[in-house]
């Protein structure tokens, strides 16, 4: 640990951890409106309010950069999304958890889901490079816990019997796909409050949807 | 109408329809695994068994020649499934025929999703300029017809009280995403046969999840 004299004189002579985070948040930001090729370190920079060379004083590279966007977008998700798959109660609260907890984020992050796309698209002929090595990390625990969590429901009788691994690519889909599509992109341009508009929306829609195709009348 | 002595002296001079067809088909494939940057207008020309200067005596550039792949695609698509929504039968009947109309377009074009997705995101911060063009004529009509029939089963009582235009983002959703999202290219490296596998195990997953979520007990 430092102590507070080598803390202050660090502080002095480099700049803050504030400014790291600040390029990171500008550097989400610039990725999701306009992809890894599209993005620029300058308006990075500029929007963080920092010097350009700041970026690759923290970052070393561009793709040094986007690297971190995604890790901080793939850990924030998964602590929030294992934080509510936690909470005491039955299957059918917990899976409603896990969709409420997911859209909070959205709400917040509504841009991420567009970025996961992009990057996904963005080696020729195969998944991302990076997101591989964010699956097995974050989303992999994410996806065990939440098959776990099918199984105790069906085998409780208060799920239907359904194929667990495309159950998951479906509540997957209803929930990302939406912003996935540009339809974020659109609010944007709209404002902040249309975007809340369309997460609440969207929301309702797919718990109502979930809940539908998903419990049996003994879990009513 | 041009005589059968004009086509066979156009014939003479100039290369086939069959060419073309055979260009715009290779052009297909080579967009779909490698986006629109990534594609090779050689390659192209290449795997059609065809002169590179063939790509741009039919199809002007390669910009042209994307813009004919993406028309082919949706018109297609757009055929397919309102021969579905056609049918005669019951609005549960007609529904389920357009989902598998969908599938039995995927099982054939299952790389078309990916296509789109990636147009959707070529264009840095909006919907792809192309994209828009094509969903005037060929999306639109199709989601007016579905919306249509959702209200006609709800108003019936067979299908449950949704809004219906989330409830057509959810079965666009559902059907889709699966097949944006890199699995059909991981399925490629497998052969045809997984991915006629994969189609008719997410089918399956799809048909059963949007029967438990919209059609009432009345409708069984």
């Amino acid at each position: 640990m430092p102590t507070q004299i080598e803390k202050r004189t660090r502080k002095a002579t480099a700049p803050t951890s504030d400014t790291r985070l600040s390029i990171l948040t500008a550097a989400t930001d610039e990725f999701a409106r306009k992809g890894y090729a599209g993005a620029r370190t300058e308006q990075i920079a500029g929007a963080a309010g920092g010097k350009h060379t700041l970026v690759f004083y923290y970052f070393k590279s561009k793709e040094g950069l986007y690297r971190a966007v995604l890790l901080k977008v793939f850990s924030e998700w998964a602590s929030r999304v294992l934080c509510a798959l936690d909470i005491e109660g039955s299957p059918k609260q917990r899976l409603l958890a896990y969709i409420n907890s997911y859209f909070d984020y959205i709400a917040k992050f509504w841009w991420v889901p567009r970025l996961v796309q992009q990057e996904q698209l963005r080696h020729e002929g195969s998944e991302g490079r990076d997101l591989r090595k964010l699956v097995g990390p974050y989303v992999d625990p994410v996806h065990r816990r939440l098959a776990d969590l099918l199984r105790e429901g069906m085998a409780a009788g208060v799920f239907r019997k359904v194929d667990v691994e495309h159950c998951l690519h479906s509540i997957s889909a209803l929930i990302v796909f939406y912003f996935a599509r540009g339809a974020a992109v659109q609010s944007l341009e709209r404002g902040e409050p249309e975007v809340r508009a369309q997460v609440t929306r969207r929301r309702k829609a797919v718990l109502d949807f979930v809940s539908a195709a998903l419990f049996t009348s003994q879990s009513a």
